[in-house]
């Protein structure tokens, strides 16, 4: 069986993300979205609000699976039986900084792979952050992010500005 | 009539700025300088005088209009009546953002145009930060900033640090 | 009057090409689409042949007028009176180059601006060269070269191959 | 049964290749090695070569086929079963112009996916033509071309220039 | 007598630093390896603190100094008789932010020259922000970090965490 | 005594070539500007000629030496008791090509280290085979092309074209 994770911030999920998490459930028999639990940022959503919001855009997809880690992915990925990771790519910018992630990971744990998709056309500029200053000054999200949610980005951001 | 509107943050205006406001001058009929009211953002010198900045260095510039704006760039290009956004390339870096950020307003709204200029070959490495730091340490900024306004960069820096 | 040129090989003229003419119409007040008569490479079709392709995918747009040049581009922009030159981005490996020939044109004359557009979305991925290929080997092209204009080119790419 | 397609020139296979077929090979259960026969270019080898020495590097691998195709390589895809594509990405460039044929083949045949893996640290300056130069001047080709194909590569090299 | 002067934050020095620092002993005279005194930002290690580290590495290298500066980096190194500035290179986004200062400190002082190596490719990925992430969760940071401080890093990322 | 070689194809030397050979000669007590006898291409002036041309150029400069090669680089330079290889970066394209290529030669032989220099701004846009363009449509060269060959580039444009 062929397990991959799909790790990120997704705070909160945009299309981008549920691309990407579509097009690898078709490639992967499991697909586990893994929500970093990174305590040094200020995020908009708590870890447990984000993989709501995942699992709700999700639930139509039956070998995709939520989770959250901290700590290192390769580690993550270990525990959890999966030999790939996946990551999309919107830009230059992007692959810069996932070719060094790729290489950092492939030296701490050679057993594991990272796959890289190109996020479609009509994603390739959103951006969570970009999203919530949309969201914040009133702009038309729709297509930016799964319409399941965007009540409560509205609602969260603001309550937060 | 040809309305464009060239907006940024100008913390403060550089000789890269004005570079492309002098150019795009003489491209369109008016060209609105507009500065980014951006309050995450802890700026050196307020919204007004940035735009007090801006004016002094385009008094020369009968087809020039200094302006700010808070929101979604689009939202303040539409009520202006411009249908162009003018921004500036220095590099590969400027570029990839300017690039999402040119399709995004696209989406946002299609009536929109994005045109870039590549910046002048004497002010490719001039950005606002640098300037700054060179003012803090007492490096020569000609060329760097306008004439017209190094003494309030240097008075400004010295009170801040 | 604000005259742009929009200079390319145009072998044949795309639907990216076409996305970028039908905007800039709209920010000039005239657009001349200037095929480049380039000895060296050996095009599809004749200059002849790409002029009367992209006049008929024009010729709803009053003002876009189709030319061809030889020589330097300052040179024949200056002749047509045109002060600006617009170019089409589609990725980082386009910018590089047209970085480059902007500020080799500005050498060659400060008089001529050299502006940018980014291609939309959907033309991201269409080159002329691409476009040949896919209608050699039979695949569909709709979207990728204007309809006008398909029959010409599969006739041609039978008749070389 | 998850099987993915590997295209290439392949002109010859160099160790940077056989990475990606290794690596690979464990993610899907299988993977089509399928040689670019394209009639423009002038290769070294000829597509019946490049399959032996493919094949002889690969012996090892029950669940990797060599193939060969022409035309569209989603329709070599599609014929196989195939519902991915795998790029080895070594750089910036390689990205670029990836990037641009992934898009590309999605409009072509949206159920194919094109998956990217990032060449190892050890094969990061390899590529075929560079390969070859070296091979001609006489410099050290181990660990750039596998051990079972050098002699053929200095022999044809030979005979060539 | 070739003085060059090897700026950076080292907070902590690398094996990718010490890299660099040990290639460029070879090629001049006397490398100065430079702790930037950034006031600004919070480093995990103090500017004498990250003296020592890089000095317990590279005390085999006779013609290796360790200093550090605040201020403009042209001014410390015409102070110190060097006219070369070295810098090492990994990735694309580094070369961009590095071509920028190249030209600016030669803007500010025409004497001085910057020279750049590129990172060995078993130091491609590694950063000082990404060594310290990797100790916090208790990854395996050999050949990351020179084994002399080791456990210094490891020491200082848990009295922080 | 720290010798560098400078290779490269010069055909003919341009003012980019000049200014990085003028700077090399500062930091390097020797610098070999050696002209790449590539057989494949196809030249506009030949090895000889070119030779001359970088002579008449570089008289001034008595640490200045101008010889050719054939084969590996790296087995010039070691012939010639060089130990570092000197490139010109103008642009992020040249960057991805010569990061390949100093990663390859470190390989082939790691005694041999490659540097790097910016070019400065004002030769930022200049190359070998845009000079010849200029020429050939009688644009000015000044600036591009040192004064003393301007009149060679001429005559050679005239004949060949």
């Amino acid at each position: 069986m062929k397990i991959a994770v799909y790790p990120g911030s997704f705070d909160p999920v945009t299309c981008g993300h549920l691309d990407i998490i579509k097009r690898s459930c078709k490639v992967f028999d499991k697909v586990i979205v893994a929500v970093l639990n990174n305590s040094a940022k200020h995020p908009l959503f708590s870890v447990s609000e984000r993989m709501e919001l995942i699992g709700r855009c999700t639930k139509d997809l039956p070998n995709c699976e939520v989770d959250s880690f901290g700590g290192l992915l390769v580690d993550f990925a270990k525990k959890k039986n999966a030999d790939t990771v996946i990551r999309g790519l919107r830009a230059i910018s992007d692959f810069e900084y996932e070719f060094q992630m790729a290489l950092l990971n492939k030296k701490l744990n050679p057993e594991i792979e990272t796959m890289f998709m190109v996020t479609s056309l009509n994603c390739l500029y959103i951006s969570s952050s970009v999203v919530k200053e949309i969201c914040l000054y009133g702009g038309n999200t729709q297509g930016l992010i799964p319409d399941e949610i965007i009540e409560d980005v509205k609602y969260k951001m603001e309550k937060e500005c």
